[in-house]
């Protein structure tokens, strides 16, 4: 099998990694040149620049994830709809060079009448499988719009998308609550098991956010805490809508710091989370490729 | 009974009217010195160059609702823990001048460990009870942080906060959605009953508000359309929470278009709304008087 060369080409970052014939990873490089970060819009000239020293062993393939393939970026490789698994993706590869150079398109989902999509996750999510050895589970991928997927015999069935991340940028340094709240203090564990139970009351997350306010008025919490309360709640309401696996496991992909928080939410549902990072980015390309 | 000066000082602006002793409206004013727009703290001087000529009048006493008896306010009058009704605030007014100038104070509520607390909108209840000559029923008072209180006996015996209306600005101003929509576009009705239906499938405002930018991104709400449905997800969320009167009536108390949103959504519940605007705090206050 010929070398690849994986990119994750994301709206902030382009992250590329240069792997042998097994698919073990050999060099990593990045830089700050996300999609909404390309100058003049030359994707063809940042890929060069970037990547053309790794292109040029003869028969070397590159297929490139994320957000260069959504309209905003190099070319739009449009969603696949799920189910789907990396069959049905190394069908649809778009390429731009053929047989040399592909974008992986997204996946979709439908819910009643309205629609989902993820960009870029897929591709974690089937590399996960692979470095798990697993055809089925529930995924979970945090961050600013975080998606859960279910997979069954190697195909995403369906996934959610929820903005929990964005929510809480916009209530921390935004809102009222931004006030009495340090949106950068560390994690305070028994503040943040405090907001995800109460996300399970019933009363709603329009309602329980005003909370974190009137606990500060009343020096119930301080903006440390506060910080730590309102991620629980968060995190606690997006765990609350999911069908979760009591006593199973969900595989989590993404940033140890913020996985370790779902984690511990998911903890106290006797749920527990095995976790990847970046290597599930170049497994995922690889499975493509194979 | 002496003539009533009776005033709203809220966050952002001031309004006052004079009452006859039979407590009709003989004039109203207002100016944009809410509590946070008052030149060096000067809360007094203020009173008195808006209100000393209506104060003139020997006996004349004034009642001033709302922010301004908060910490940031003029003085702190401290909150009155549910269940309260007229009685109850009558006697834990705060005198600034005894006999002549009051502070209401607020009213504040507990569920589970977490505090609630309201400033101006129990005046607003209690006039629309009088207005309405009800002693009880479910009142919502919408706004940036609508109010939900129940009624009982005359007495308010339980109320919720939820932060609709700066949800709303946060999300169509400073989140991904604001791409893609026109927040100031006027209402659009079917869109608006989408979403308010859409609230109601169970899978929560962090993953249904990514449905703006999805049902968006593939061409199925425009931009004015956006904003109708974002607005209708948000209330029909609000509503999702309440344990609403079947076949019954909801008291609004605000704007007249904020009121008739929630009319609207409230009117797919089969739920009927009574809406009462300014004149609501008159006779708020002047009930407190008598």
């Amino acid at each position: 099998m010929p070398h690849l060369i994986a990119v994750d080409w994301g709206t902030s970052a382009l992250r590329g990694a240069r792997l042998d014939a097994a698919g073990l990873v050999l060099e990593e490089k990045s830089a700050p040149l996300g999609i909404l970060n390309v100058p003049n819009g030359d994707f063809a000239g940042v890929f060069t620049s970037m990547f053309s020293d790794w292109m040029k062993p003869a028969g070397t393939v590159c297929l490139i994830s994320g957000m260069a393939g959504s309209r905003q970026g190099w070319i739009e490789a449009p969603y696949v709809a799920c189910p789907a698994g990396p069959d049905e993706l190394r069908r649809r590869l778009h390429w731009i060079e053929p047989g040399r150079i592909a974008l992986v398109p997204g996946l979709s989902d439908e819910q009643g009448d309205v629609p989902d999509v993820m960009r870029g996750e897929e591709v974690q999510i089937f590399g996960a499988m692979r470095l798990a050895g697993l055809a089925e589970g529930l995924f979970v991928l945090p961050g600013t719009h975080s998606k859960w997927a279910t997979v069954r015999n190697g195909r995403v069935t369906g996934f959610r998308t929820c903005m929990t991340g964005e929510f809480y940028g916009l209530l921390s340094q935004h809102s009222i609550l931004a006030r009495t709240l340090e949106a950068d203090a560390p994690l305070d564990e028994a503040a943040f098991l405090r907001g995800v139970t109460c996300a399970g009351n019933g009363e709603g997350l329009l309602h329980n956010a005003f909370g974190v306010r009137a606990l500060a008025l009343f020096g119930r919490l301080s903006p440390a805490e506060s910080a730590s309360y309102l991620s629980g709640l968060l995190i606690g309401e997006e765990l609350h809508l999911q069908e979760l696996p009591a006593g199973g496991k969900v595989i989590a992909i993404g940033a140890p710091a913020l996985a370790a928080r779902y984690a511990l939410a998911l903890g106290q549902r006797r749920v527990r989370v095995r976790t990847f990072g970046a290597e599930a980015t170049w497994a995922g390309l690889s499975a493509l490729q194979a």
